[in-house]
């Protein structure tokens, strides 16, 4: 019945047609991320609370934020979006996440942690404003709950005068399992015995805040939710409420129940990419070089595992934190390290060290701590779509004063990067993809700021790239190049800060391009135009066009955003000939 | 006895001598801040609370962290500045906040906002995995509490398995009066009668997050709080502990007690500075603006009056928000609001824009929500120095897809682009710095992505300027050329996103200069030479060299770190003879 269900049709059912319904959603979504990709886990939890949700309030009139986006898919099965659920995280197809441009039932668009309880209360503040009356309500995991957000927007709920819905989606886990103690404070709530009463005795914390608590219940019990947020809805007219629920992670399917961590997100390759990660690299690597310097700690903020670092956590326990979804507070847990004369690896995702921008600059950069920042997932990510791109982080961090930022063109120099970081005394960024495919042989050692020099050419052009997608799209144009007799020279560009000051004066070449998987705007290509801005070198940017980037392939969305191989070779042609 | 005294002197002396010390570290501080500027209030409140904490700890071996920075005055008498305390905010002279390169006395810089905690969490972890004993003190107003970060430093306590001291210093002032929940939670602990006992019946909230609480007691009582952090001291052993405090801001001087907001921070110029300041003309036009206009609502972040909007937030109670020290909350609330249907403005400091970076691109741009930031002190601001330049927005902000960034010139185009913004339906930032010292005639009226020709020249060189101080310049340069016979054309940069194509694309001078209150990297400069980097134009950028720009007055930073006017003109004079 999925097919051309509508969220009122919900509304008529009895509890067996609720039953099959959920069944059949958590068929739908096993069968689509087992072949599309996509969050599996989290959104197999979520089935009976969105159910419960649409039989009792009224979307897309009310409203409903899902925090991180992680546990959308129910909801966009239950609005319209069944027939095409299975082009879910593909080209022009459904977002893993929800998405105000693909339908009425998606007010708010979230991929990042914690923003769902301030967006509620900006909704619920315009409704104020407006004169209106729907309810708006906010589903957080318990992981999202760590991050600092929850707190600021709690703390202006009763300033702001509104109210809203927040649930509580419990099922003690981040990627990770959630720390923090939070994630204790919810545990305790859960274990008393003070279940499904109105006013729980240890429930103060929130009511501080404004809040009317209720909890804890079962989450993948559609009647019972349906029962609670009838009784909820009523009192939204006069105040807000909490509802705490505990869900199972991965409910209805053994395998996933099992391994949560693993199957929290499914790649489109299967659960093992078959390729080495910069992430295994990071990983073996940092542990062999803690081994010989007592100095080296690692921090990470929830997704200790996807970052490589499961293995030097096991190793060094107190040399090794991850502090929950709070990356602010790593950045600076980081710097104050360093200060007291340790040496810290922070490593995060490119997009999720947007974050931490003002520390990067005030607590690390300012002071010129040496923390190492590895950033992983950097350039296009795929099929997460526009809220996890790693596009903007050469841009954002090149005018940082203080910092270098290293870019490996594969896992060996990211190896050797890391080793150059140990005896390192400033701020370092080492920024890399997911996977590596190519490796490239070197013609020097890693040196801070100095350039190497792949392929020499026939002094007609050069090719300036860094990373592994970006001098791979090099090596590719050269090929095509090489059958009009063209040689280009090729540059690895492996710190975009410091420029090689020395390199670019002395290049031969008139016609230079640039490609980097970046976005135009303040990457290496405007980098090294404003090096050359007085001088008559042509220097042309191969990199992403202003957009947000779509999800897809990471060589078709790197094709279609600015890096076609074709045309980078057409332009050195063009301009040689 | 202030001139030679160390730290260790404090431990000698009896309370008559300490009480004594007080008041001579109140008066220096008032006599100082009355000719130099500086924070008075906040660090009046706070003078026995540091001669508490030097008599008993031991610093440098102990270390004190002091949330902002805005409190740490008496400890900089303490430490051997007295003699040069006159040299305070001067340039060259004293840091009005802690700086590990002035003494080793101040182990970590601050500057924004609520990095307390998480530094002194990083500091002990950093003790304890070099097996070392030492005692880590955060200091942190009530005002910086509502921070996320907070929370967030908060949850990794007991994870991170070691031991502090937080000292809350409650004065229920932020700049403005403090918001919030935790504020008041912080009042419900003081006005209870449990006072100065170890258990405060209502303290559960801090002691989930594993602190033993203490509180509440007189800040301004050196007897009392030095007998309680003696026992502390003791404690902090095996056990982390919060004490709470109360002071009164402006302690000891009448005009202060009186009048908190306004004497938080005084200017070198007095209480009331004598220009038109950009931040009146918002207010002004905002509220001129939403009479007709019921869209519209104002958001801030703890500095309403300093930002302007005193008189929009009593004329519209219900459509204005001061969410606290809580930047990302803020943008989100804007970008829910803009969701919704409302016109929201964020009035924000540059450099505290920082703090939302990623919310500014996801939240507010990926969804091309029409939000407006109003970003203030932007460009060098002088004797706050390398925490509070606003030198790196538009480098950070050129790189986002759909947003529009907007620089007026003077008040005048200021108001005109806020009667612009209205009926703009994407994300907007207009930007300008404090004050303004001189306007400029215009040649067009404010429209989306064109620039104004202020003076057409003799057809060799151009300057292209954004901002009233860039544009100052620009004239300036052109005064002196014109003694050579050479007139440049004078091109206003309203917008810097997007650029104005079809003028550069007109451009008939071949050697084009720029100027910007920002840094090089990534700005005006580079955006210019970016987009010439194909032609043969030579593009000479003048903007901020890369490096942390050192507290002073304005005009003097200005010339030094690379916007000198002679060095404008000898360069167009050099390039066009």
């Amino acid at each position: 019945m999925l097919e051309n269900i509508t969220s009122a049709d919900v509304k008529g059912m009895d509890a067996d047609a609720l039953n099959v319904l959920c069944e059949e959603l958590r068929n739908k979504i096993i069968s689509t991320v087992m072949t599309n990709g996509g969050h599996l886990s989290s959104n197999l939890g979520a089935v009976e609370l969105t159910v419960a949700l649409h039989y009792v309030f009224d979307f897309p009139r009310d409203k409903v934020i899902f925090d991180v986006g992680h546990q959308c898919y129910a909801h966009k099965l239950l609005t319209g979006r069944a027939a095409e659920f299975d082009t879910l995280r593909k080209r022009g197809g459904l977002s893993g996440f929800p998405k105000r441009e693909e339908s009425v039932y998606d007010c708010y668009n979230t991929g990042h942690a914690g923003t769902s309880i301030s967006a509620a209360l900006g909704m619920a503040k315009a409704r104020d404003v407006k004169g209106e009356d729907y309810n708006v309500i906010a589903v957080i995991g318990d992981g999202s709950f760590n991050n600092g957000l929850v707190y600021e927007a709690f703390n202006s709920l009763i300033p702001l005068n509104t109210n809203i819905l927040v649930i509580i989606n419990d099922n003690g886990m981040s990627i990770s399992p959630t720390v923090g103690s939070m994630h204790e404070y919810l545990e305790i709530l859960s274990d008393d015995s003070g279940k499904k009463q109105n006013r729980h005795p240890r429930a103060g914390m929130f009511e501080k805040f404004g809040f009317k608590y209720e909890g804890v219940y079962d989450g993948n019990d559609v009647q019972s939710l349906i029962s609670v947020l009838q009784d909820i809805k009523q009192r939204l007219k006069h105040e807000s409420v909490i509802l705490h629920i505990q869900t199972k992670k991965g409910k209805g399917y053994a395998f996933c129940e099992d391994n949560p961590e693993a199957t929290h997100g499914i790649s489109d390759e299967g659960v093992s990419p078959a390729k080495e990660e910069y992430s295994e690299v990071l990983g073996k690597t940092l542990c062999s070089l803690a081994e010989k310097d007592q100095r080296i700690v690692a921090v990470t903020a929830a997704m200790t595992g996807s970052l490589g670092l499961s293995s030097f956590f096991e190793k060094f326990p107190g040399r090794s934190a991850d502090v929950g979804i709070c990356e602010e507070h790593a950045t600076i847990l980081c710097a104050a390290m360093a200060a007291e004369g340790l040496k810290p690896y922070y490593a995060v995702y490119s997009t999720f060290l947007q974050r931490s921008y003002d520390e990067i600059i005030i607590d690390i950069c300012s002071q010129n701590l040496p923390v190492t920042i590895c950033v992983d997932r950097a350039g296009v990510s795929g099929p997460d779509g526009e809220t996890h791109q790693g596009v903007f982080d050469l841009s954002f961090l090149s005018p940082i004063p203080n910092l270098t930022i290293a870019v490996p063109k594969d896992t060996d120099e990211l190896k050797e990067m890391l080793q150059f970081s140990v005896n390192f005394s400033a701020p370092l960024v080492i920024r890399y993809p997911r996977e590596c495919r190519h490796k490239f042989p070197s013609n020097s050692k890693v040196e801070w700021g100095k350039w190497d020099v792949l392929a020499q050419g026939d002094g007609k052009a050069a090719i300036i790239a860094c990373g592994e997608r970006a001098i791979t799209r090099a090596y590719s144009a050269a090929k095509i190049l090489k059958k009009s007799g063209i040689s280009p020279k090729i540059i690895n560009a492996r710190f975009i800060k410091p420029l090689d000051g020395a390199m670019l004066d002395g290049l031969a070449e008139d016609h230079v391009v640039t490609i980097e998987d970046n976005v135009c705007t303040g990457g290496l290509g405007s980098l090294v135009a404003s090096y050359y801005a007085e001088s008559n070198k042509s220097v042309k940017c191969f990199a992403y066009k202003d957009e947000f980037i779509e999800q897809g392939g990471v060589e078709d969305l790197m094709d279609d955003y600015g890096l076609k191989v074709g045309d980078i070779a057409d332009y050195i042609k063009n301009e040689i000939g």
